[in-house]
């Protein structure tokens, strides 16, 4: 991997010929600049900025399940079949593997699974062996895993998203485990969400029920050559019954067996049918909208915290933690006292 | 419930007979005090300041476990064990329920899910279950779910603990689910942590495996009647010779059947011996310094995204959402330019 900051002067100085050679499809550039942005390397907001207006015009396609659903193989299948079809709006000039321009669908992956680094190194295992078996350079496949706690998986997950964006890749699927607010929060800023149930969890599939029914676009049944597929559609039926989206979308039920390719082109179809919905009914730009509204507050927190950091330096929060720790400062004035002394810089 | 906020006028003003009443103990007082901190609701902050000198008496003591690990049973065991134990140190002048004063250990729990409101309702009614069992003023129970997506709940749950530390309760039971990040941010801040296993698990103990041994000061196996208990025990040790603490402490290994009561004795013993072992060795004030480094950072965090919050009223966030939506203006440098004007409050 390589995790080289992209050099600063370059991007501030060089920056259109760089980003040149990042939309012309050069997936060098576009390795280096994922993650220059997903480890805050020298350059990243730059280089954010810069790409931002390149931006908007993927269709980006959030996918979330449990451990074992087989999101993986989904994805996979989803992907082969993009790229085995011509997008009527290409413009692409760079010539794929056969020589030919290259004017089939161009896809990007973004695995995320924030419960690494416990399973890490299982879902890293999946993605190279993935890698190796396309040697598409239509297919660009990134994995990410969990940074810190302070929120920051929903926002370099974004951030990269982005990145596959303004890069000309012409669908991106972010993938990530189960349905907890850290999902949630990722899968949001996706224009399409897919959830996947496999029959036979029973338990599992209670327990997230309310999750589901709030974020679910379209509902992947995986697996349903197993017992207990028509159960899990009673369930998801009944749900929806109970709860009616406010948009009046009723997300479709598409029964899948990801591991042969069965129900793969009924979930493009409902993708391509809920995606000219929005069109419709001009909910694309509402979305995105109120996914804006939520991302520039978090942002902006991201920016304060790290002025608030910057309070800290020279061991001073040592010296605080101390004080609270032995009780002779109580914190909540502390805290108070500093943020009133942050710096405009 | 009571969700009314303390009169911030009563807060300020007759702030000395209102702590008296929550030191006395009086359940009324500390339940509005918690419902105040947790709801944010107005006064919190004073009351925060005004209860923390007052604090940092109890012993936190953090339990977690998977879903049906038998946490709430062994959590209601241990609370038992305690307030049938003589506290060597108590002052305390009131009576008890014979109305002998009341020199038992005194106990608060704070049972915590972070999965809720997905399956909050389960985990309350347990919770009401128990506090209608035992009905003793000496066990004070209180079930807390998801506060929003911004890393809210591990900083109100500490908040919650700092009250009833200084409502006077000896000791603090922290009881969350599972062993994610929210979870890893909850533990953190107990004086000692207990992971809970159950054998039959296979999978579930082998995903977070690497999490648990870095936070586990003692670990129980449950229900260890059940087949598969020593291979439990086998997994902890070969783990535990692979990853040595940085401390010295080899975390004990308990086996309990939290339904008839067995081992909990034993998991007392456990917990007193790392509590002399941290003062032995002076590390509790250490491990103290090393949370209040952490709290402080995301205590200033909180406090900074309120101001970033107040930088966006009178509709501008969503016209500027509209403008990034629409790829008219890049976020990245919209958030610096609104943060370079963030005013000293």
């Amino acid at each position: 991997m390589d995790t080289a900051g992209l050099n600063t002067d370059r991007v501030n100085h060089d920056i259109r010929s760089w980003i040149d050679s990042l939309r012309s499809g050069d997936v060098r550039t576009l390795a280096r600049a994922i993650s220059t942005v997903e480890n805050r390397a020298p350059g990243w907001s730059e280089l954010l900025k810069a790409v931002f207006p390149h931006s908007g015009r993927a269709r980006v396609i959030g996918l979330t399940g449990a451990p074992g659903a087989g999101k993986s193989t989904l994805v996979d299948q989803l992907a082969r079949l993009y790229r085995n079809t011509r997008n009527p709006h290409s413009s692409r000039k760079e010539r794929g593997l056969n020589g030919a321009p290259d004017e089939n669908y161009t896809v990007g992956i973004v695995a995320v699974d924030p419960t690494s680094p416990y399973t890490g190194g299982a879902i890293l295992g999946d993605r190279i062996r993935m890698q190796e078996h396309f040697a598409d350079p239509g297919i660009y496949i990134r994995s990410m895993a969990t940074r810190g706690s302070l929120g920051g998986l929903a926002r370099t997950t974004a951030d990269v998203t982005t990145v596959l964006d303004a890069s000309g890749r012409d669908i991106i699927l972010i993938e990530t485990v189960g349905v907890g607010q850290d999902e949630v929060d990722i899968v949001r800023l996706a224009d399409i969400t897919v959830v996947i149930l496999v029959p036979g969890m029973g338990d599992d599939v209670q327990t997230i029920k309310a999750g589901i029914m709030e974020i679910a676009d379209i509902f992947v049944i995986n697996k349903s050559d197993r017992e207990g597929a028509e159960r899990v559609e009673r369930e998801i039926r009944a749900l929806q019954s109970l709860a009616l989206r406010h948009d009046g979308w009723t997300p479709p039920i598409v029964k899948t067996v990801a591991s042969d390719g069965t129900g793969v082109e009924e979930l493009a179809a409902a993708i391509a049918d809920y995606e000219a919905y929005l069109q419709k009914e001009n909910l694309a730009l509402k979305k995105r909208v109120e996914n804006w509204q939520e991302r520039l507050v978090e942002m902006l927190r991201d920016v304060m915290l790290e002025k608030a950091r910057a309070q800290f330096k020279d061991g001073a929060l040592t010296r605080l933690a101390e004080e609270v720790a032995e009780y002779k400062r109580d914190p909540y004035t502390l805290v108070e006292e500093i943020a009133a002394h942050v710096k405009n810089t």
